[in-house]
């Protein structure tokens, strides 16, 4: 027998999330019934619910999420009813080039349900999609063992939901990716919800010198508290990059673009170290933009490279949550805003304004 | 006494080079006298001969070459009279903070070069510059010992002076910068002198699938002598990028650009693996112009960089030079033509038709 879940369900783009009764089947073979206690709202899922990135409607948005495991599927063992655990778009297959590499925190299996994979939800009889494999914006969701993680069971779900997806992205991309050392210096372009995560990672990094660049002054104080040992406004400077090029006494180790902006990438690659620097890409910038920049800025041995959901495999999430119970990550002060999921909507609005760093929905 | 010394002097760009006899100071604190015995005609050496790249004239050209130590200045313990050297286009002056870190073969003073410094060369009283601080298109030059390296003696100068430059380009591209291991796969963009080198190199390093991509037919030949395991020519694929990507199963892990072609280099970018590959800039673009690409195709994990010589430092010079003697690498083969030093010209207008693959002018 289905269970009746609660669910937001998006039907088409833009439209009002709809707060109903849809069908989930039980767990098969290799997955698990999840009830959800709390689910972030991501800008990746913006992008979807405005249409920006494809996607098939009814679906199911939401991807960031904590929750507990309510029942197994035949054969599985690396679960039991009871276990805290957390989700991350990136699966871990452990059968792909991908997964046998110690190069990657990507998985094949990734790309395959970048589409709508068979769906557990239903309305009416009609399949609602889970969004990239997960669909968390309802009481209880199905996924498959592979795409979760165990964690304590100590940890509050809010805010370590937000480790499924956005912290990891910004603290992973310090750590795992770039795998910053003591000493080094660093400049974060945009103290959005990954920027300062990124300004953590390399702060937990012991990186010497934490430059934050944003726009807006009122992250400075914001910035300071994460870990950046300077803030640059580039609305205050007359050029940003040779202003940031002598602050770090001819450019950074690493810099991170957490914005999306090509333009801004550009500066941030321009801003490495000619000899060594490492620029890495977070931001996703819109369809259809390209970045530029010249190439002999690359043959002294400058890297631009990027990283997808912080370099992080499934495997290192439990490590985050230990750091936020430990009190070495801070999510607190980024979960700005708590709503139950009637009203996720003003979730989605509040981000389309710039109003919260992440809002929480609290089931 | 100044040394009477004779010399292929260029007195302004594009102008015939003059055979002249030019007077030579001997080598003063922390220099040697060299006796050049084999100098190679570089296209960088063209570029300034063409006036593209800035530089003083009269000038005395050449980088590529090698010579025996004559006299050794005030203080000099690291060579003597009779020793076998190859000069280098960078220095390592062991005192700054890119000769003291591990993470690059540049040195501040290489870029302190790119000046004329002050030369121990003149005509009629007049200085003639020696181009970046080199200068080897003579019988005789004086050079800082930072920026030479002492080699076997049991090594002919020809073809030896090819490691000088274009050989040690590209072979370190593939063994010093890009560190290429065993069971990689490997696209070299452009078969001429440098990528000939990275494809020997990359052979050296074991790598499993070497593709040379060439528009001239004739250099599959060569190509596969060298180690290239496939040869492509663009002309004869629909898309050269899907061809590829489907070729190395998904993108190559290295892919390396010696033509100095932005669109070839965003090609090259192109047809690395997503999740690992990484992408060396090695040919020198025309000034102005600029590489481009999807800013998407750097988040998940693709690297763009390059390499300045090879990554090598001037250190590793005898290293290759010994290679080279034991057999595991050729150089005859690229060395198409041999000069008499009146001759030099010649030379020079076979790299404007594209005649030669390296001449080595042999005093």
């Amino acid at each position: 027998m289905p269970l009746n879940v609660r669910a937001a369900i998006v039907h088409a783009p833009n439209e009002p999330f709809a707060i109903e009764t849809v069908q989930l089947e039980g767990p098969r073979e290799g997955e698990v019934l999840i009830h959800v206690k709390a689910t972030g709202l991501c800008h990746s899922d913006l992008h979807v619910y405005e249409g920006k990135v494809p996607w098939q409607f009814p679906a199911l948005l939401g991807h960031e999420a904590a929750g507990v495991v309510v029942e197994v599927g035949p054969g599985v063992t690396k679960f039991k009813p009871g276990d805290h655990v957390i989700p991350f778009l990136i699966p871990q297959c452990g059968k792909c080039n991908y997964c046998a590499s110690n190069k990657t925190n990507l998985c094949v299996e990734a790309f395959a349900r970048l589409r709508p994979r068979e769906s557990r939800f239903s309305l009416d009889g009609k399949p609602v999609t889970q969004l990239w494999g997960l669909g968390t914006f309802a009481d209880y969701t199905v996924l498959p063992i592979d795409t979760i993680a165990k964690v304590r069971d100590d940890a509050p779900f809010d805010p370590i939901c937000y480790i499924g997806c956005g912290a990891t992205t910004g603290i992973g991309a310090a750590l795992f990716a770039a795998k910053i050392e003591a000493g080094d210096s660093v400049i974060v372009f945009g103290l959005g919800g990954i920027g300062l995560n990124v300004v953590q990672g390399a702060k937990l990094a012991g990186a010497k010198t934490i430059i934050g660049v944003d726009m807006n002054p009122a992250k400075e104080q914001i910035a300071r508290q994460f870990g950046a040992t300077e803030f640059v406004n580039p609305k205050q400077v007359e050029k940003i990059v040779p202003h940031l090029l002598k602050l770090t006494g001819g450019g950074a180790d690493y810099t991170f673009e957490c914005i999306g902006i090509p333009q801004v990438m550009r500066q941030a690659f321009e801003c490495t170290n000619p000899a060594w620097g490492k620029s890495y890409v977070i931001g996703v910038a819109p369809q259809g933009s390209e970045v530029n920049a010249i190439p002999g800025m690359l043959m002294m041995g400058r890297h631009w490279t990027g990283c997808y959901m912080g370099g992080a495999r499934v495997s290192r999430l439990p490590e985050i949550v230990d750091w936020y119970v430990e009190g070495k990550i801070h999510l607190d002060p980024l979960v700005t805003h708590r709503l139950p999921l009637e009203r996720i909507g003003e979730g989605f609005r509040m981000m389309q304004t710039g109003e919260s760093i992440r809002t929480v929905v609290v089931m």
